[in-house]
């Protein structure tokens, strides 16, 4: 086991009709006014927007508002937010919706309180930031557990490059998170999120640390439960318990929780791979890792079989034949329960084409080398690639 | 699942090497003179006594100190720490021990700015804190996770009573843990603590709400992996994987986490029971629970089968039979784990003899009616402890 920092300071709100308290919450600081993030219709039609903007009146607060955030969020976004709050000053952001407004708001509050533009944080400056304005939001769409870390993700499109920051001071101060108004997301939107809560689990097993039993069990128990629960909501969509689990699984699958005592904190080979397809096909994050995973774990489980077998043993119960034969084994039924699911496990079935391999690996290396279990170059990027198409 | 707020602002720094790092922490925050809180003569042998306030030292912070903490601690301990902060003010209070000398060290923060006798904030008073001293502590012995939650537990002799406080003003600022410094601590109080840990993850599925897979499911996990872990440590005090674990295990079984979701947050009442073990005979915290926590069970299996039965299912792997049978079977499976420890699972193991469950029952009559699953009254106290004894 690793020596590790844990420290997670965000308020978290959890349940059914918890959205007003957002305005106590603020009020409570004395904050007077905010800037409200949110993307597209989603929060006029289920009545978040109208909660939150209510409960903000009753309590005095002024909230001049920024909408539009797409998924795989932009960085002319963030741009447009922090000459907004530079022009004329909020005391705190308040993003509703979900994680790529969360990393919108995240980044303008960072680039509130920072002299250049503030796609330097992405690049190499967020160790220089001494500050940001406080963070208060309301989740209405669970999986990146962005409402509940440090990290913001955000694309340029200039530069060609999906990419992320950290930095302690853009933890929420307090995110609410109210199950029921998830209700209503499309399926496609439950699936892929959920694929994306058991590949944050998943790719912490593959720290290539020495095995430690209690974070990799409390990691199986995530993935277990989410394979129960996202069919569930297949089949349910307004069944409040399944929904509940699956919020909160995902909050604690990249709150940092599952990094404890993990060296490099996990390989997240999958995400980077992951990124180029959103960054270039707009494919949605969730189905980036549903077709990155299996690739990139061919690819290498022969060389690294011992994470892969375990999580066989826990997660699929399967337990007999030799390590490398669990190894392929968890492959595939990670693979067969994503397919299961309707999501796609290949290039292909993203409309994307043999001849586009080549432009992902050109997107992807600009980040190389990078992996844990194995340290991918160049080649080998361009090898995954073609074995997910 | 129950709508909660999780919110928990400890940073906990875990791992070899980490004590010296306790002085950093107060210089960040330009702390110049704390109050060192500790228990016997361990720290001095161990070496903790002299890592913590050379590094005190070298950074220039005064440390005036109070030791002679007892397990089971109690008020007359406390009440001596707010004197002397009261007579001379410091900026934080340092705890170097285990769970006894984290409760008084919290105690005597939390007594520093209040008027009254502290003694007042075990009964009712808590609520009225509007601050406390900032702690800062260095763990040397996991159990009762006093180190990362806002909870303390203090004996008051004259009034024979056992209990605690909460408050949000007590969560230590920082807790270092380094695992190493635990390998010296004696096989009994590695197995009593490990006792504990283990029943701060059970208490939580009698919560007597629907069943949540979720957490559930992180519960178990990691009661199983103390399972393996205690008897390791039995047989190796010095292994290293199985220490951190054990200590990252302890701090997670009662830091709130496993709470989330479930709306009464468990059900206490082997603690309360065994507080008054405690209390009258000093019987060590772990060891009051292994006693209590079977004999509870047995009374109310019965009627309350379907936790238990979870419980066989997953920790023990037991899967057939009927829910009233697997939830005996749990019962029995608990106390030959507990005895296969060494640790007692009997009253008269502990020396205590037919004449005194009277007065047992009167001291824990005070606390009643308690209970989540089944609300005690005095007959249900009385009956239990017979069927302990």
């Amino acid at each position: 086991m690793k020596n590790f920092t844990w420290w997670n300071p965000t308020i978290v709100i959890f349940g059914a009709g918890t959205i007003p308290q957002i305005a106590d919450q603020l009020a409570a600081v004395n904050v007077k006014s905010v800037l409200l993030v949110y993307g597209g219709k989603a929060i006029f039609k289920n009545g978040v927007y109208t909660q939150v903007t209510e409960a903000l009146t009753k309590k005095g607060i002024e909230f001049p508002e920024l909408g539009g955030v797409k998924p795989n969020p932009t960085i002319d976004k963030v741009r447009e937010g922090v000459a907004r709050v530079k022009a004329a000053m909020v005391d705190a952001v308040v993003p509703i919706g979900g994680g790529s407004v969360f990393d919108t708001a995240k980044s303008i509050a960072a680039g509130a309180f920072y002299d250049g533009d503030v796609w330097d944080l992405f690049e190499s400056k967020a160790s220089e930031l001494k500050r940001a304005l406080p963070i208060f939001g309301v989740l209405t769409a669970s999986s990146t557990a962005s409402e509940v870390n440090n990290i913001a993700v955000v694309s340029n499109l200039e530069k060609s490059s999906k990419t992320s920051f950290i930095s302690p001071f853009v933890f929420p101060r307090v995110s609410i998170i109210d199950p029921t108004v998830q209700i209503s997301l499309p399926e496609e939107q439950t699936v892929n999120g959920g694929i994306d809560v058991m590949i944050h689990a998943m790719e912490r097993v593959f720290d290539g640390a020495p095995y430690v039993e209690l974070m990799d069990e409390m990691g199986y128990a995530l993935i277990r439960s989410m394979m129960k629960i996202i069919p569930e909501l297949r089949e349910d969509p307004g069944n409040y318990t399944a929904r509940a689990q699956y919020a909160w699984a995902a909050s604690l699958g990249h709150n940092g929780f599952l990094s404890c005592g993990r060296g490099e904190r996990g390989d997240f080979s999958s995400h980077k791979l992951g990124h180029s397809l959103s960054l270039l096909f707009n494919t949605p994050h969730g189905a980036s890792l549903a077709v990155m995973m299996p690739a990139w774990a061919r690819y290498l489980y022969r060389d690294y079989p011992a994470p892969f077998a375990r999580l066989t043993d826990a997660v699929f119960g399967v337990g007999a034949g030799s390590e490398e034969d669990m190894a392929l084994e968890c492959i595939e039924r990670m693979e067969s329960f994503f397919r299961s699911l309707g999501a796609p496990t290949t290039l292909r079935e993203l409309g994307i084409g043999e001849a586009d391999l080549e432009s992902l690996a050109q997107n992807a290396i600009q980040f190389a080398p990078f992996g844990v279990l194995k340290s991918l170059d160049a080649d080998d990027i361009m090898e995954i690639y073609k074995l997910a198409y």
